[in-house]
């Protein structure tokens, strides 16, 4: 079983050319994933218990040797001697003593810190090397251009190819697969130490090669695999590191870690994280982030200053505007017009990215041909990109020198390049003199560079290496900001302000403004306003980044999805939508209109055959267990799993043998009591005979049970799935275990049980079929069966809004429709997906209108319930005995 | 009854000396009230709905007029006209169009700003008419010192009249009631008009006097009430203004704006916002706080701007400190020590505020006194302080004569004052020549300044005015840091850089640091970091903010609730505490450790009798309906105020003269048989007999139903209202609707309902106690009653941690506690706090140790699931018809 079960763990995940495609299981895979994880973490749970209480214990003093063998648990053989057995406790004890949250942050905070800095470093060094390359072969043009392109094809194909073979989950940003995961659905793939290596590895490379590509979001995976990989080593040492809820809470924490210590802006990459990952935040959970990322920061700037880059700990990208008066109250309309035009260019930049991905899958061809050769497409896109770039090409009226980090840092520039239109003479220091053409104006180079990088980045995010869009997207927003505000300066040349001093206009505000408000409009967040403040060490334009940031939101929240949520659809994975902005339907639209009223449940007095029923036609994960069919009241419910385990010990060889023991063991009494035929040997006739006529008539699959009174639809249909029963009568003779073998297909542990046992299996294939008839027939006994006492109740009347909030607060993948204990129907993901989409997707058709929702329920469905409840309580009154005063009420009524 | 539940709706608030604090019924009183608004929401919600429809319709451009007549609920009159119709159809039509969030939000931001920015005018009128009071009359000292005092005096003496007659509610922060009204409960007193007006002018009026108090907790207060009533005002315009959750999520947002208009802060508004108010933040929800914090921070400050009072948009207390330089890593352990030593410091400002509180609340004597003279404590607290900052007297030697901003602007200050300990002779400009005093050492000013307004700011927020701590806590931090600047600076005078380049200290620095850690510590929050950013426009101290900021955080939440928590213990509101950090127990504490397992239910048949039982030997709010005493199987949960009216129904009048009208006939008509005599008679005899025999028996209180067969001891004994039920047989002469009036005593509706009927009362007290006794056999109708179908449901092994983050996500204030749907046990708001403080004070005792829950409940309990499952099995077997497969099982074991 192990070994079948670890082989069908083996996540589904389809390789495709960029992105990778899960088949549509992944949602019930996750689902069914999770429930292992819950339940072994429900086995683990007492030992974890005790475990801890033993530490509390071991802190009263006792000695630690009496109690050595009362915790066998603790050591992998008995050979380990006394001095470990005392070490190990006594790292134990500290450990769980010295308040280990506070470690594990500390801990997590410095490894990210370190990670961030020596991958800046190495990228550092790819960058001059192709710089230094590119340099020294200035005597030929065209060995310049195979420098300048061989590099970074090289780079990016290693990059590629080396995350394809070690662990393709690497591949992107990993910030939805993180949304994911903290949303409750577990994929743990994402987390191993594979991983980990792969991402750290390719992300270098990639970013090595100079290709418009970020660090922020593999930095929040890879925070995220700390983590995990970090409390999986402190588990060794025992404690607390095994529970779930801390280690989700300390994933959200991670998340935030990767945002700060990447830009070096903790508060920033607290709210931004928060923002990207999560629906609901605790705000307990709030301190957690705010610690580890801030000692990240420090650490991640404090290596910077050991290693002489800077004085002291400072900005990333330092500005030196102003403070005097940054602004002035006239640039607003500037400023928003920033914010709108980010808006669009954030929904287009997200919408382009989807489009790229979704033409190359469509075309079969090209699709099937680049699925062949892998590494292709990713070199075939950086040979484009990197040759468009070549500075001595096209490069030169794009500023194609530039490394990404040096752009930023020129398109921040304090000063201004341009006055009245034309580029102005001034000293262009250093990088800066990349934006000036001799004969191209300053303005035509900015337009250039905000198209080129706007397309070469959304096609640069597909290629599947480890890669963020922030970085990239914050750079042309800072170049679209530039060009702005270098019109403004044109425009007004002495400032706007008009009480008598000049006050001239600072382009490089106008270019934080863009960065923060097109990254804002991509990523759907607000916090991009806080990180350009740490980024750049000002915030003295905070209204304008305020505003602009907002706008962008509003304008790209009503167009496109988030980039994230884009790639979750791309990539299916299981997600829940946000309740869009003001459409006040939400609160008009009642579980009732979206519930599937036709749940799939199992009766407490069910037989297996209704079981084996319920299993093959439909493929829940768990089912609803009610009283009985008529009152409905739902007692909780069980898991497929469980229910298969449940048939198969019925079905299962086993049993069977056992019967054919017990059959002989009665053969054997009825030979030796053969001497004085009559009454015996009736009684076994009788027997047998009645057992023939059972399972002949149940043979004829007319069952009259009240359970099979209502025929039950399957919530989900599937051919494959239905069409099955009817194999069953078709081929009797086959029917040696069928029951089983429709089960588990493909199960092949389950002939290799077939060929063990010591009792020889002389049933003839119709005896065993007649055998299984009956067993079936038997009552379940769910005696052994986990059964889940409290699955999640809501009520017909309760809002899409409020279900929306209790799914995504609790993370649930389905809840029950219950009116007075009574199961009405089932709600699950898929449905309220449905159902969010459906009115989120304006005006057209809607899933349910709010009109289906327009019935009087505020009378009719209490008068429902009344009579429902009527029907239990004549029920009961029925099957309880006959009370002292039942004669006076029915006196009082003839009168 | 509408007068009755007015009179009981006002709020049972006792009015004492400096908060207010609520008899112990608050929290019943409030659950209450939340579910009679719930209960009217619902009713409302159908017209609501409808409502919303027709909106939509609407749009589909149909004649206004022809519907006019479908639609009479929403003119006042018929005699309304048509053009009013159409008006009042086309602003609906608007405002339901054009994005209503946005324009709420718009309106609340605008509103606010103009609210802080006269505010703020105001108060600095008031401050400049005291030193133009003080200037004017410096020939006498004695005129000066009266002038200095009584003009504070008069100003809080008649603020804190005005409050107290206007709206007592409005004493305070409001920050806690908001807390708490975030939290699901319901504070109506809180959110009205009076409540508005005694905010504002009582919080223009004590912050005019310059008293060491704050701004920001009242403004958090006077948005919320501001959203409260746009919000009631713009649901008069229809639409979705009187949904529930909206208006929560309306109210967060106005917290927000509340801290955004109030320092210009709109990022650190909505943070500061989050963390005080909220357990449990939607991130969706984020953006409306944003959005409403930025447009209010920008309205008020460009409304500074239009005044001519600033140039541009800038922060409110700009700082001009060097950028390239901040501070050297080697200064980073005096920052620590700032953020340490203001943990300590904050964790004694709220200890220090409690324990005025409950001092003078302790001294019988002293409180009454105060009681009576109300205006006197204020009186008394305001001259005290006035005269020690008179600045001829001890004022001068703690820079008295400055107001709180004009202290906060000079301790930001970016030079020096002190070098090599004594006093630097440079230009004291403006207000900073305050701290300079001919005799005495700049230190020690700044000592006394700390030290005196420690004390002060901790005695003044108790005066019983509308007054925040926030801002004295803040400057008290930055003279603090500015103390430790300073002397860093007389220590290092050419600063500690080592390379050659001297980069002196810069203690305003260190005051930045120390005021975000002081104010951090103790509201408990970290973005008070972003606040000071904000606040005086730099971010270049970013990462020493932040580190004092959590290590002050850290020494004070592990000593001290924070202010808004201490107060709302001190008011005594409903809270649910946090779960403290690093305590792991809570992982292993369980439902079945806290759960009380005496739960109060009734069953589906039951008769009144029981439901009277019930009712007068409990006052829980809710109570649990099971199907019956032996299933136990959670069908839903009933509210008091139901069951109350179904007895009330079944004993009330009405019915009984019901009875005497039937009787009359049935009497008649025997009159009329009487020629006849016989069987007829015979039959009237029995039932006469019958009915008396039941009733005599009945009143020896002896039931002998199933349900007594578990005596049930109420969950919250209470020695009044369990004494009541012997009072009935000992007095049966008074029976007469002696069971209605235990249950509504002091309701004189009751009585006034007596005297209507046109049907002669002429039963004797006797019958009619016969008869009240008869009419309690009977078995209830649930038919009319509004029955909750899910309660929230938890299970024996959900731990204490996943319990607190269910209550507090969906502000549950019980829960039942089920297994496979039996009612086991029930989990309030006060079990899991009892268990939450008793886990949180550390070490000593606990409410229940880890250990209670150290039982295999991983084997045991499911055991017992599986055996009560079993029971319920049988059970149904038992009742369930004979199947015709049963012989062959028995045959099978026979086998």
């Amino acid at each position: 079983m192990a070994g079948d079960g670890s082989d069908q763990r083996a996540l589904q995940y389809e390789q495709t050319l960029m992105y990778g495609r899960y088949t549509q299981e992944l949602g019930v895979y996750a689902k069914e994933e999770a429930a292992r994880l819950r339940e072994s973490g429900q086995r683990r749970s007492v030992s974890d218990r005790s475990r801890t209480l033993d530490l509390l214990e071991y802190d009263k003093g006792r000695c630690a040797k009496c109690r050595r063998l009362g915790y066998p648990y603790v050591l992998d053989a008995p050979a380990h001697d006394f001095i470990s057995v005392c070490t190990v406790r006594c790292q134990k004890f500290l450990i769980s003593r010295v308040g280990e949250d506070w470690i594990f942050l500390i801990l997590l905070g410095l490894l990210m810190a370190l990670v961030s800095w020596v991958v800046d470093f190495c990228i550092a060094i790819c960058l001059q090397a192709q710089k230094w390359m590119y340099g020294g072969l200035d005597s030929n043009v065209f060995l310049q251009y195979l420098a300048w392109v061989t590099y970074p094809v090289v780079l990016i194909t290693f990059s590629a190819g080396f995350t394809q073979i070690l662990a393709p989950q690497a591949v992107g940003s990993g910030i939805p697969e993180m949304k994911t995961i903290l949303r409750g659905v577990v994929l743990k793939e994402y987390l191993t130490f594979k991983t980990f290596v792969a991402k750290v590895i390719g992300l270098t490379c990639a970013l090595g090669s100079g290709m418009p590509l970020g660090k922020e979001g593999p930095f929040v995976h890879i925070a995220s695999l700390c983590a995990a990989l970090l409390s999986k080593f402190m588990s060794l040492f025992g404690g607390i590191y095994e529970n779930e809820s801390r280690n989700i809470e300390m994933l959200a924490a991670a998340c935030a870690v990767g945002v700060g210590c990447c830009f070096a802006a903790p508060i920033g990459g607290v709210l931004f994280s928060i923002e990207v990952t999560s629906t609901f935040f605790a705000v307990r959970n709030y301190w957690r982030g705010f610690f580890a990322a801030t000692f990240s920061a420090f650490i991640f700037r404090v290596l910077a200053v050991w290693n002489r880059d800077e004085e002291t700990i400072t900005a990333l990208f330092k500005t030196r505007f102003r403070l005097d008066f940054p602004f002035d109250l006239q640039e607003l309309p500037a400023f928003a017009v920033i914010g709108i035009a980010s808006g669009f260019g954030g929904a287009l930049f997200v919408y382009l990215n989807r489009l790229i991905v979704q033409f190359i899958r469509k075309q079969k061809a090209i699709n099937r041909f680049l699925m062949k050769k892998r590494l292709l497409y990713p070199a075939l896109v950086t040979l484009l990109v990197s040759t468009l770039t070549f500075p001595p090409g096209f490069g030169q009226f794009m500023a194609g020198k530039l490394t990404q980090k040096e752009s930023l840092v020129t398109l921040l520039d304090n000063r201004t390049w341009a006055k009245q239109g034309i580029a102005e003479e001034f000293d262009y220091i250093g990088h800066s003199q990349a934006w000036k053409h001799p004969q191209v104006n300053v303005f035509v180079t900015l337009v250039l560079f905000i198209v080129m990088k706007f397309w070469m980045s959304a096609l640069a995010t597909t290629i599947p290496v480890p890669c963020g869009a922030f970085m990239p997207v914050f750079v042309i927003g800072a170049a679209f900001g530039r060009l702005v505000g270098e019109s403004m300066a044109a425009w007004f040349p002495d400032g706007i302000h008009t009480d008598g001093t000049i006050y001239p206009i600072v382009p490089g505000g106008y270019a934080v403004v863009g960065a923060a408000a097109l990254s804002g409009a991509v990523t759907h967040t607000v916090s991009t306003a806080v990180i350009v403040f740490e980024l750049t060490g000002q915030i003295s334009h905070i209204l304008p980044v305020m505003i602009a940031v907002i706008l962008a939101n509003a304008v790209a929240q009503s167009l496109q999805p988030s980039l994230y949520d884009s790639i979750i659809r791309i990539k299916k994975l299981p997600y829940l939508p946000e309740l869009g902005w003001g459409h006040h339907e939400k609160y008009n639209i009642r579980v009732e209109d979206i519930m599937v009223r036709d749940v799939r449940y199992i009766t407490l007095n069910c037989c297996y055959r209704d079981l084996q029923n319920v299993l093959l036609t439909g493929h829940l994960k768990t089912l609803a267990l009610v009283e009985s069919a008529e009152s409905m009241i739902l007692l909780g419910s069980i898991e497929r799993a469980q229910l298969q385990s449940l048939l198969s010990q019925q079905l299962g060889r086993p049993k069977r043998l056992e019967y054919i023991r017990e059959r002989a063991v009665a053969e054997k009494k009825r030979l030796s009591v053969m001497s004085n035929p009559g009454s015996d040997d009736g009684s076994q006739r009788v027997s047998q005979e009645v057992r023939f006529q059972i399972s002949t008539e149940e043979s004829t699959f007319s069952p009259v049970r009240p359970v099979a009174l209502k025929p039950l639809k399957p919530a989900l249909k599937r051919s494959s799935v239905v069409e099955r029963p009817t194999e069953i009568p078709t081929s009797p003779q086959d029917n040696s275990g069928i029951a089983l073998k429709n089960l588990f297909c493909a199960s092949p542990e389950t002939e290799g049980l077939e060929d063990d046992g010591d009792v020889e299996d002389d049933m003839t294939i119709r005896e065993i079929s007649e055998w299984e008839e009956m067993q079936l027939d038997e009552q379940v006994n769910f005696n052994n069966c986990k059964i889940d006492p409290a699955p999640f109740q809501l009520v017909e009347r309760t809002s899409l809004h409020k279900t929306h909030t209790i799914f995504s607060l609790l993370g649930l993948d389905h809840a029950y429709v219950t009116s007075i204990g009574r199961l009405i129907g089932v709600v699950s993901l898929k449905e309220l997906r449905k159902a969010i989409e459906g009115s989120v997707t304006v005006k057209g058709v809607k899933v349910r209108p709010p009109l289906a929702s327009f019935r009087d329920s505020g009378t009719s469905s209490s008068e429902n319930e009344a009579t429902e409840l009527h029907k239990l309580w004549d029920r009961h009154k029925s099957m309880s005995l006959p009370r002292e005063h039942t004669p006076s009420e029915s006196d009082e009524k003839s009168q």
